[in-house]
């Protein structure tokens, strides 16, 4: 246990568990049509130029822009027509001096051809000749060959998340297949004497999981998947089994303890035991979500989350998504979405601990403001009614009304 | 064909057809942990007040508040301690006059008390009496019975695309399925004659198709579903007949048609077939993207985008997605994500032209930097390298270097 049971703000400590984490991502080939969100394990290089011709952007003549030179509407070139390059011709039309072809947007040009003259410039004299109204310089209304992108160049590097854009330039080259990171399985528990399953009504002095469905789905959010494992009485021995079977078949454990003291230290107790170097950290100075056990087991990460929901999405969403993001190889994996806006009421925090505090955001005359929804930190439905979280930093004692803050986007 | 061959600014363009359009959002259920980004039809009323008891949110005692009145250091409050309320615990433990219960963090008071004094500001006389040294408010460290949510008050209202914490609290409600709006199936059509499948090696002259899987993506992320009608050569007979095939097995049919004035007229005479009221705009003024046909049969809405695949990507996020999301219902459907940002240099704009310029940004001193991307409106990797788009305002004819501008992310 390297440094244990210290409180660090919670960019030191995730820093510090960094230092001992040395994720490992693991490829598998999937079609590229549906590689969707997947994050590409190997960069991928072009094995050709594209476009492969050159084309018109432009319906008109291809020409050769020499021809033209000095034309205008006064003094117009005439050019005779040697044919037409129709959409998708596999043949070219081969252009001599003094000669243009018809020419669609996005087709070929003829070949000798180095520009292309819009009709709008143009007149048809006869069935075989134009004028030129104005001159085209030498690539004008073109792509070129390689212009979109040249054999050997990077395709799309490894580590991005993949967009609708990524699949469409790689579709153009041919690439069917890629080899993406495999998604990392993450193992949930939840544990609690008084946690009962969604499904069953709950006795006085109970309550309903919620953890382990609001875990899951910032799981399938950040790319992983999910194994359930449950609700664990708070009881050493299940809970060590669970979280062992847990770290078997996973690439990391996050457990959801209850938020007692006792509760709490037994969590530990059971996460010190899964493996060396076990917890890394016991406590972060951050509200809420203080109680958070970061740790690793062999090179699986797992993580002590507290029990009321809220903290446990604060600390998913700082400690938990980020690590999952690094199992996938994904570039920019601290990136997040965020918006500055001004605050409708004062928002007090403790000095030391970083605070974060629900809010709900509107558009007033072109002004994004944000409105503290005050709650206690364990109200799961303060989160349901915010669109995200203000954030004071550690060195604030609070953010006054007017002011701009940042704010974290779900 | 109501307003026929008029060419609008995109706001004005799409406010015309929401003018015609009238969607229709179709429910199903499906399972509440099954439901992340499914778009809720049907506002879920709560059933129960959660907590549906009142909790301790420290560890200490349960008191009657009155009792701890005027303690202190100096005169502490005597207490006798009538038991201990387990977490989970189901029978409540009677709380007299002068007398104290032991509480857990997350766990239900004694029946009769109304706050909980933290173990810290408690003293252990013996095994069965505490000193309290300061006294507490009624509910002072408690949630209180319906504090999270009422019987009878929304969970989570219709029209809402469903967040992790969504779930969660429907889950802690109990609710364990929802009515979510299907998915709309939205065919998608390539057509031109230079188009080849991904998997085959284009001629000199072909290129490979994209916008299939391009919007295939984009309808993904909106929430729909995709069903592919291949590629059809630039004739009206075959376009014409796999339109029809899409428009009757679809919600919503797109189409990529030919750049070439013909291959688009043929596109629109095609579109203009399937039914009334047919077009409603054919042409916006937009840079990239002019040429777009959006037109209604019958109710589903026909959209006719540009071959150029960014184009076709631009309209799609304009035109395409929100109209998706309102085919789902959902609230906010023009929403997008959107940041301010410096520009490393001038981006120029056609006056009368709504531009969008694909850039890539960067920190810099703790302000985002939009540095443009120029590159020929149709080629797909100036997408691929891009992490937004710079909007440049119809009535402006650039934005300077330096300037903040809104950029679109993707």
């Amino acid at each position: 246990m390297p440094e244990l049971f210290n409180v660090l703000p919670p960019a030191a400590a995730y820093a510090l568990f960094l230092r001992h984490f040395r994720p490992r991502v693991e490829g598998e080939e999937v079609l590229t049509v549906d590689a969707l969100d997947r994050v590409l394990a190997e960069t991928v290089i072009s094995q050709g130029d594209l476009p492969a011709f050159t084309r018109a952007t432009m319906d008109g003549y291809s020409v050769r822009a020499a021809d033209t030179f000095g034309a205008s509407e006064s003094l117009p070139a005439y050019l005779n027509i040697a044919g037409e390059v129709p959409m998708g011709a596999t043949e070219p039309v081969r252009l001599r001096a003094g000669e243009a072809a018809v020419a669609y947007t996005g087709g070929m040009l003829a070949e000798g051809a180095d520009a292309v003259v819009m009709v709008e410039h143009t007149q048809r004299i006869h069935a075989h000749a134009i004028e030129v109204l104005r001159p085209v310089a030498p690539g004008e209304n073109c792509v070129q060959v390689g212009e979109d992108v040249r054999a050997g160049a990077q395709l799309v590097p490894a580590g991005r998340r993949l967009r609708p854009q990524d699949l469409g330039g790689l579709l153009a080259m041919g690439v069917m297949r890629l080899c993406v990171a495999r998604r990392p399985v993450i193992g949930i528990i939840s544990s609690g004497d008084e946690v009962v399953a969604p499904d069953q009504e709950p006795k006085l002095g109970q309550i309903r999981d919620i953890n382990s469905y609001t875990c899951q789905a910032l799981v399938q959010r950040a790319g992983g998947e999910t194994r359930l494992f449950g609700i664990v009485p708070d009881e050493r021995e299940p809970l060590e089994e669970r979280a062992r079977e847990a770290l078997a078949t996973c690439d990391m454990v996050v457990l959801s303890a209850g938020s007692s003291v006792s509760s709490r230290d037994m969590t530990a107790e059971v996460i010190a035991a899964l493996g060396e170097p076990g917890i890394l950290l016991h406590g972060v100075s951050i509200h809420p979500g203080k109680p958070t056990i970061v740790a690793l087991a062999g090179e699986k990460p797992v993580f002590g989350l507290p029990g009321n929901p809220v903290s446990a999405m604060v600390l998913f969403e700082l400690f938990v998504a980020p690590t999952i993001k690094r199992l996938l190889g994904q570039a920019d994996p601290d990136g997040f979405r965020q918006v500055s806006a001004r605050l409708t009421r004062r928002v007090a925090s403790a000095p030391g601990l970083e605070a974060y505090v629900q809010a709900r955001l509107e558009q007033r005359e072109g002004e994004l403001w944000a409105e503290p929804l005050f709650g206690k930190s364990n109200l799961i439905f303060t989160m349901v009614h915010a669109d995200g979280m203000i954030h004071v930093p550690l060195d604030r004692s609070g953010i006054e009304a007017g002011e701009l803050a940042d704010v974290r986007l779900f």
